[in-house]
């Protein structure tokens, strides 16, 4: 094991946060100290790390100075407010919650752009980014350099864990009204989550496209390094707990040859494809893994130069936590 | 009131069958005699119709010399078993099960093309598309003379009663059973519905789509009248128990301009455009609803030659049941 590094999560009691402790202790993730952070309203709490209960202390009294690494799983305010910092304290930091520019913070999903690293210096400051991002960074990634990519339309249907624990709160509260024929109060969504879909995940710009609709063409081109690609992406709010799933319509300069598409899937870290005729589901396939699943890989009805995909990934494991801990594995194995 | 006519309605027991039966007496159809047949599972039962309770008959017995006009909402074996029958007998029929080939009997939605009817002849045998299909009709004609499309993707989330009665029986004893902390056994789908997404419906063919994937193109590029556009489905079936939510991404030759789309909306019949900034759902505005939802009308994230929507429509009504007893005044105000 690699000289062990001390060690802060912001957010530590959160959806996020709990996991990508686990995980830390999963992948044996070489820890001194670790300091687990949260609000006022969390502290004084425990989560178990290595058969100890760590306590969670208020992210505001804590001296980085004590820390080499710092991963932000707390919210963009939070980010914003610690970060500067973190980062004035020489930490490297990891941000889960997007708030900080590319030009400060890139993007990062290591199976496709952990190169990006060595252009940059120490004290190093990297993003996960958005849940679908990851996943699609990863199955696109092997194709990128096969197809000619020109245009990517993406349906991401996101779990209300993505939207934390409120999210997955509000979908059992208003599942169980329901079968009790109560009348429904939506609380956190503004709509009833149970049993529909929302076709909008928070406020649209004038152009009427969302932040995280926004985010998710940005990230992704940042991370393939491809500026000229146009994406189209629809962003909705399902009434699942844990899982992503994707829809994606990919457009390509050429016809795009499917046995050649299987093997670079095949060949890629991080994927499972399923065979022909089977499908993955984020349930059933996705949740609690570490790869991201992909099925019906096949061409568009009528035109072999579109690829169309489904792909299930658990949001808080490879599109959040598990993301991040690999990016601190990078860190630590090359640059700190 | 025109001149009443006596009527079937094959499948009356059924999601459909029973919101058509309804349907007729909303729109105060001219109806004579009505007779409402099922398999001898349900004949027996009473449905009730102005007022009075009709009572349900086995199909097998029925003499299709009767009536002038018959309504196939009970399945394809059914369609493919009775509609020689019911056409030898001269009746004009009405197919919602697609068991129909289109060229014996195309696809019509009176939005879209009322005017196919004209090329046609007594026995008039006329089906009503696919649910998903009805509803991208209603919203693709008015946009189909103003946008020069070039091509179609869409991922259609369809409700589980779009498979019936069973279907919505599932949705609620899965929930019901998790919630519960009950081991769940999937019956009727395969896998768990509920809190999940099946990224595919139904088996798929060598090349990896679905029968309702290609009845969608098949359908939809010949209600509108375009072999050449090109479509990429991808329907998915929801944990929505009615209505379904269609994501569209559209491909014009040139750039959208979003003011005119919005006018070709909101002056064609059976469309309610949500105002920008807003969404529809299913649960909260389709179900119920005799007209298509349209919301997040925008161009591409990066690209102005790009359309995107969300529709949300009852799949049950608009979907099956309305539109073919709209396709029925059709037929009796000018062919019968
Ligand atoms: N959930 C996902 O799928 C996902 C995926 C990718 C990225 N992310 C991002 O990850 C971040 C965390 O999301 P989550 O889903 O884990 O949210 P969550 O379940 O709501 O947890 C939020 C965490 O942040 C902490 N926190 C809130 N306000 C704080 C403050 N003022 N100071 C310090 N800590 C504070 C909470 O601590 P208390 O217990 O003290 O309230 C809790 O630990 C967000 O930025 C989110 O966008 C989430
Ligand atoms: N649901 C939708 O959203 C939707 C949309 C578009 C098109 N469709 C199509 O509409 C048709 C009906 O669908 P549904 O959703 O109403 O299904 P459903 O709820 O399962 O009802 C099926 C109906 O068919 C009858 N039936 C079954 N087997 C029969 C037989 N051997 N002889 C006579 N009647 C028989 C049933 O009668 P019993 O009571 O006797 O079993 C019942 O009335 C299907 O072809 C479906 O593909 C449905």
């Amino acid at each position: 094991m690699s000289q062990p590094f001390d060690i802060a999560v912001i957010g530590a009691t959160g959806t996020v946060g709990e996991t990508l402790v686990q995980i830390l202790e999963e992948r044996d993730f070489p820890v001194g100290t670790l300091h687990l952070l949260a609000s006022i309203e969390s502290a004084g709490q425990s989560v178990p790390f290595r058969g100890k209960n760590v306590r969670v202390r208020e992210v505001d009294e804590f001296d980085f100075s004590k820390v080499r690494l710092v991963f932000f799983a707390a919210g963009e305010q939070v980010t914003l407010a610690y970060a500067p910092r973190a980062h004035a304290a020489g930490c490297a930091l990891i941000d889960l919650s997007g708030a900080l520019p590319a030009e400060q913070a890139p993007r990062v999903v290591p199976e496709a752009n952990a190169e990006l690293l060595k252009s940059l210096s120490a004290p190093y400051q990297l993003s996960s980014p958005s849940a679908s991002v990851t996943a699609l960074a990863v199955v696109l990634a092997p194709l990128h350099g096969l197809l000619t990519l020109q245009r990517l339309s993406v349906t991401a249907c996101l779990a209300v864990s993505s939207q934390g624990r409120e999210g997955v709160v509000e979908l059992a509260r208003q599942t169980a009204e329901l079968l009790n024929v109560r009348p429904l109060e939506p609380r956190f969504f503004d709509r009833q989550i149970a049993f529909n879909l929302l076709g909008q995940v928070g406020p649209a710009d004038d152009a009427g496209h969302t932040l995280l609709e926004k985010r998710l063409a940005d990230e992704l081109k940042q991370i393939l390094a491809d500026p000229a690609l146009k994406v189209a992406a629809t962003c909705v709010q399902a009434p699942v707990f844990f899982g992503d799933s994707l829809s994606l319509s990919l457009q390509s300069a050429t016809k795009v040859d499917l046995k050649a598409v299987c093997a670079a899937l095949d060949s890629a870290p991080g994927i499972e494809r399923v065979e022909p005729g089977d499908y993955p589901t984020a349930v059933g396939d996705a949740v609690g893994q570490d790869v991201v699943y992909v099925g019906r890989v096949r061409n568009g009805l009528d035109d072999p130069t579109e690829l169309n995909l489904w792909i299930a990934s658990d949001n808080v494991r490879k599109g959040a936590a598990l993301n991040a801990v690999q990016i601190g594995e990078l860190l630590i194995k090359h640059y700190l």
